[in-house]
């Protein structure tokens, strides 16, 4: 990427994480609903940090830091820059001000912008460049963790006003397709993608036994004949460790669901709603989308699977991104990508040959390729311009808070 | 107390308890530091709760509820009321906004007003003096709860600056003053105090036997002795529990405190500062005040001792209270009042032939009469027209973050 | 007390406690049901430890140890000694076998025995008889781990067939004895008592409020109408932490107590038997106790009142010890003693002027002086030579796993 | 399998458990030493409960159970049977007593006796084969978790004297086998084993890119190195799940190593003995064998790289097993089988087409397809004829008590 189009793309990116902010109020900004979920005001000084820690610290010989104790507060799990500030009191934290983060931005985009007009080396290029995907990757915590605390408040505030209705309609029955029995490449192309993370390199052979995979996600009318069928209550359904979860949680239904006299609601950033049978389900853990195939009499894809039909399909249209300001799933037919992170079956592990960045930025993918999950697709929360095909997002069997859904999967017998 | 009086009263105690505000930037509104401690937006919220539910509610027959969410959001622990939010979750909440919650403080404020001027019957207005001493009690509380906010922020920002330096100087050395073997009478004299709690009655006789008690608190410099001299390492001066809870809590000296470079240094609020050690030493728990005592040869005083000491010896000067605006511990000097609450050795339990209040409110004190230990003496952060001789404060014995200090007591042979 | 008598006064008591033993079988000397009950073999073994650490190496220069691990391993909570095997792992030692710990008593006890012929010093002859009253102790604590062990078993095994049925009746009625309204002394009578506790002395005046006081225990009788009238679910009734613990533990009933088909059960150490009506409660809280009282529009009896009545009453009949081999409380009529340890409303607290034993040997009691309550009257678990009037027991107010039973009080109007 | 075989089997494998239960005394068969480790009279009991339940409760129409109680004590995990006996609590068990676990034993093997003689169906005689499998896992089990129980006792007794040396060396240094590049099949021939569980099948092909692997598993010597070389300290050689573990449980070394005068020492089932450096180091989680390959610029093998190698290298010399009666990994020279479970890098997943047993029995594997890895190889605690190639254990990144060691392997660039 040249100098001048980084430039761009931070300016818009940057600028884009406070477009995000605008309909907050000051109080919105400090509220660390649970351990897995930050402020805003956060996530606002944390990829802020990661400019001025891995950017302007190492790249400009007398860059003074904006404040001493950013770099312990701002720290997320970077143990090779230092201590750091305990995540679980990230919420605990009514300094520094908003206005004073707001503040720290500036004075960070500041010395980026000077850095790229003055010294624009490559290795500085790629470490904007990196920024800028960190910051977008941010932008959808920001708003699954702000989510969380608007949803969670009794009071259920509204984040945007629904401005317009953009009605289509899900396809009524799953077509699958069929695929696999053959070789396939799975991974990042270098040479079709302006950048892609660590994790989806080296690009490299897999076989695939045959099997077919749904053309959309599983849409909260089908769930809810799960629910009505026993779902939550049927053992057999369920992994050991799953069903576990759902009895200490006390799991009935998605996140963010509640019954009301009979009828089934959920909470979205528009406020509350009725259940849409229409959209796909969202916010389930990996534990419920695998009962839920289990109970479909299929099962979850494997993210090879499901990065193979990807692939092979492209002309379907594209499903809801954060740029259609939705922030929540949208009716969909034949599509392959938005609305809902989609569980795999496929623990997060490295590719054959998979190689870290070097020094501290190799924290930044592989030290997680343990006890996790993939997800593929991105969600209505993604930024378009940060998603690719071989995109591999990975969360904890047992989170929600995500916009996570379900695609179906199946063995074709040959 | 009259109808115009109550009137009075109540907006200069409402007046105050934003008074205290003032110095808050919205953000600090919002964070509750630990379990114990609450937002300031929760203490202005449930103050006012507190009049709109045992005042308004019943006496003004078509009384518009200010918000319907409110009973649940700012009901303390009043299970007669109903369900209630949970305490540790009261620093989840970023709506309603402060400016809401102010805005709820002048709606029930012009209808108590309305209330004094067309209804001021006698029930009503002690019940509006009750609320009124309720809220002086959480200004307490608002002060304390907000120290333990900022001074856990490793920022540690100032909430007020010191404006004025009113040097007195403690006595050197504590004088003891005899007393006891004797019957005394103890609790409020209620033609003598214009309002006192339920639990200070009723008024009754008690046999002391010899005592001596200090007439000043222990002061940093002699608690600072007790540290090096090993006090927190040396296990027989400790009681069982106190010498768990300080492994767990990995306690060697008292809240707020640190060390830098061999030197020892406390968080105040107006910022951080040396420790001083010549005021009385604070924020600790029952366990050290007591081990304290134990190293110092003498013991704590019962509450009994206390309340019938401090009766005979009222000519000594009073010490600091929240209406010196200093929000710290002063010097002191024949002294029996004010600056920390002194832990006594006396388990908080109701006087012989105690009454609860009738209905809902007999939940404000009988029902933590368990477990908890009795404290004497007001402290820096008491509202002066609230204190009374015979008020018991009390805290559970690993409780740090109220202005807690130590008076030795000693027994007399005869 | 004497050489031959501590010496026959010593060979009684070990051989009680391995009396206690004798019908039980090896799997059930490993148990440790909860942290707070420990296993028989522990038992067996650190009365033996006492015996060892604070007579025998004391006094007899060439002692040798029998096992070098047992100074670690059987150490109760004497930081004065070292460090120690942790409390909730008691359960998790399989060696020492119950065949070693039985040699490990004969080898203490042939020592103590040639000492008391070869060097009978005071010293160690009052060393000793603690260490028996420390055993007696240890006798009911065995019965009542024990009893938590066997009970929580589904098999719910029996420890003693019961062999007679001494029938009495409890009066139908509680009858309430006057008293107060005048200083008593209150403390063990030096002059009396061929032994006691440090924490009953010194003895020392109170003056009491008039008071009445029930001449006979609760009966479930009476407690399952405050089952019947609601009472678990009346929070109006309870102290605060008190309803916490209720619902955490969800407790419905006594400890031990369980419903089948409607009907009231529990489990007695002779096995499962109908809630008998006519007999004492048993197993309950302070919580439970204080709960109760409210309901019977009484309260708990303060450990002072207790001790001035029952001196006064010295004419009433005894209840049950564990010298009537019964292990179950049984009907009362004008008894102020045995069935059950009685809660009273005092936080176990020093007698003024209070002084613990020299040495490791004051953590015995003094340390635990703090978050606990007093209860009076001894058990059908005590051994009658274990008991005085004066004797002064303590739990937490949560604990259920002891003989604790409801003794009335109530205030008098003069 | 026949009828008769099955018998001969089954009379084997159920007196192999007794066996290994001969150097026990009556304590140790009761401890719990951990929530992962259970007794041995339950593994005793569980095993025959196992039969009980899916034998002969479904083939003898007249079967009596020994004792109602049992089905809800001895039920592991299987839903479908009912409640059970929370597994925190199976060491809280005093009875059944051990003598009652033996002849529960002898009544359910009469029983399978007499339906093998009187209806061996093949349905039957499947299940019994099932259960004689089920057994031998629990034999292993029964060893490892002995080791525990035994091995925190800080009197550390020996389970059994080493009678014999049969030293063999370790090689020096570890060769590489190179490998992959090619379709494999993976998984149980069904027609080359007498019996597999259904997570081997069914089999399938599997592309391998080009790899290398360790032809033994690492010495205790070498991984010394990597303790001497700060491996324990430099968290950029963790995941970031695994630093986090270590750091909550304090690791600085393999399970049952502990350090004394500057040398290391190792708990075994022989008793204390010095770190040997020449054989297998076991006992470490999947995170220290990831942090160790990590160190070791190599990686986990996959499972089905393991599978493929061990399968080509047939003439390998197999390592210790539990019919060695070694219970302790012994030095290795080209081997890949034995010793110690091996931590592949592969998640615990079904294969492509896996099918479960049907109905209860379909718990037996399945529902615990997630959050695990797989370990290959068997080990000293191992039965030989429990083991095959194919074989998939499975256990959580943190567990640390089984026999657990560590095998490299490598990418090949081609």
């Amino acid at each position: 990427m040249g100098c001048s189009s980084a430039l761009a793309q931070l300016e818009r990116v940057r600028k884009q994480t406070e477009r995000l902010c605008e309909p907050l109020e000051t109080e919105d900004y400090c509220i660390q609903p649970m351990v897995d979920a930050s402020p805003p005001k956060w996530h606002l000084a944390h990829t802020t940090w990661f400019f001025e820690t891995f950017v302007l610290k190492q790249a400009v010989p007398k860059y003074k830091a904006f404040h001493p104790a950013y770099e312990y507060l701002f720290n997320s799990y970077y143990e090779g820059v230092g201590t750091r500030h305990p995540r679980p009191e990230r919420g605990l934290l009514s300094r520094p001000l908003v206005s004073e983060v707001y503040e720290y931005r500036e004075h960070v985009d500041d010395a980026l912008r000077q850095l790229l007009r003055t010294s624009p080396e490559d290795e500085w290029v790629r470490r904007i460049e990196l920024g800028v995907h960190h910051e977008q990757q941010h932008q959808e915590l920001l708003v699954t963790d702000l989510k969380c605390n608007l949803g969670r408040n009794p009071i259920r505030p509204v984040y945007l006003e629904k401005t317009h209705d953009q009605r289509r309609k899900s396809a009524d029955r799953t077509a699958f397709i069929n695929d696999g029995g053959e070789m396939v490449n799975i991974g990042a192309e270098l040479d079709q993608n302006p950048f892609c993370f660590d994790n989806e390199l080296p690009r490299h052979a897999v076989w695939l036994a045959p099997y077919e995979i749904a053309d959309r996600l599983v849409t909260n009318g089908e769930y809810l004949e799960f629910i009505s069928d026993g779902g939550y209550e049927t053992v057999s359904l369920w992994l050991s460790d799953g069903w576990a979860e759902k009895i200490t949680r006390d799991w009935r239904a998605p996140e963010y669901w509640f019954q009301q006299d009979g009828q089934w609601f959920e909470y979205t950033l528009h406020g509350v709603a009725p259940v849409d049978a229409d959209i796909p389900v969202c916010h389930v853990s990996y534990y419920e989308a695998d009962a839920y195939a289990r109970w479909a009499n299929a099962r979850l894809p494997t993210e090879f699977e499901w990065e193979a039909t990807s692939q092979s399909t492209k002309n379907l249209e594209r499903g809801t991104f954060a740029d259609d300001a939705n922030f929540h799933p949208q009716p969909q037919s034949q599509t392959f990508s938005g609305d809902c992170w989609e569980w795999t079956s496929s623990s997060y592990a490295p590719y054959p040959g998979y190689q870290p960045l070097e020094g501290t930025l190799g924290e930044y993918n592989g030290k997680f390729m343990a006890n996790q999950y993939v997800l593929r697709g991105g969600s209505c929360a993604t930024p378009l311009s940060h998603y690719r095909n071989s995109y591999r997002n990975f969360f904890y069997s047992k989170d929600r808070w995500q916009f996570t859904g379900i695609r179906l999967g199946r063995n074709l017998d040959v």
